[in-house]
């Protein structure tokens, strides 16, 4: 028997599909808000501008799926469910979260760049 | 004047384009390749199984544009191009790789995750 270890760079390997789970467009976005606190999902589909209540709905489930948030139907009228991280979801977002306060961070250089790109080619 | 500090949560923040050029599915392999060595494109496409041609000179071309990835053609015959990382794309890809090597690291714990998930609700 041959024990092959991840590789995300081997096509069929599971961890490349647990990777694009974790850095989907919307994936990042969620973990790193729910690194601050638990969130509901009309919380969360204001804080993430831009997503959409199918997509937000789609990416919650991977990632519950995946282990990394945890769904909590609230027993109150009217109903409410929280989303938080589990401990394996807080690892990720961490990891997650370092990457966005980096790409905030660098926003300046990454548009000089572009600009010397730009201009060196007209 | 107002400033506002780049929010990868608002539409229409230039850091969420950057955010999704360094976590796009072809983005995150190149910068953690590059990590290692500069690659011939021919060599990253063997590297990087399942990237077409097309997107694997998208994604070089903006990682370029952003001023994380360096492509330097060589005088030789034949033609040569090799690809490596700025000093800020060596920033970003360390980033990048914190989470690849993470991902690769859990995988048995997110196919736990799934099997529970999906015995309950079965």
């Amino acid at each position: 028997m041959t024990v092959v270890s991840p590789d995300v760079n081997r096509v069929g390997c599971p961890s490349r599909v647990i990777l694009e789970h974790v850095t989907s467009r919307w994936g990042v976005l969620v973990l790193v808000a729910l690194l601050d606190r638990s969130y509901r999902f009309s919380e969360l589909r204001r804080h993430i501008e831009g997503v959409s209540e199918k997509m937000l709905a789609q990416t919650l489930q991977s990632l519950e799926r995946d282990g990394f948030v945890h769904r909590a139907a609230q027993p109150v009228i009217p109903p409410r469910v929280d989303y938080s991280l589990t401990p394996l979801g807080t690892e990720a977002a961490t990891h997650v979260r370092s990457i966005t306060e980096w790409v905030e961070s660098k926003v300046p250089e990454v548009q000089n760049a572009r600009l010397e790109y730009d201009e060196a080619r007209t």
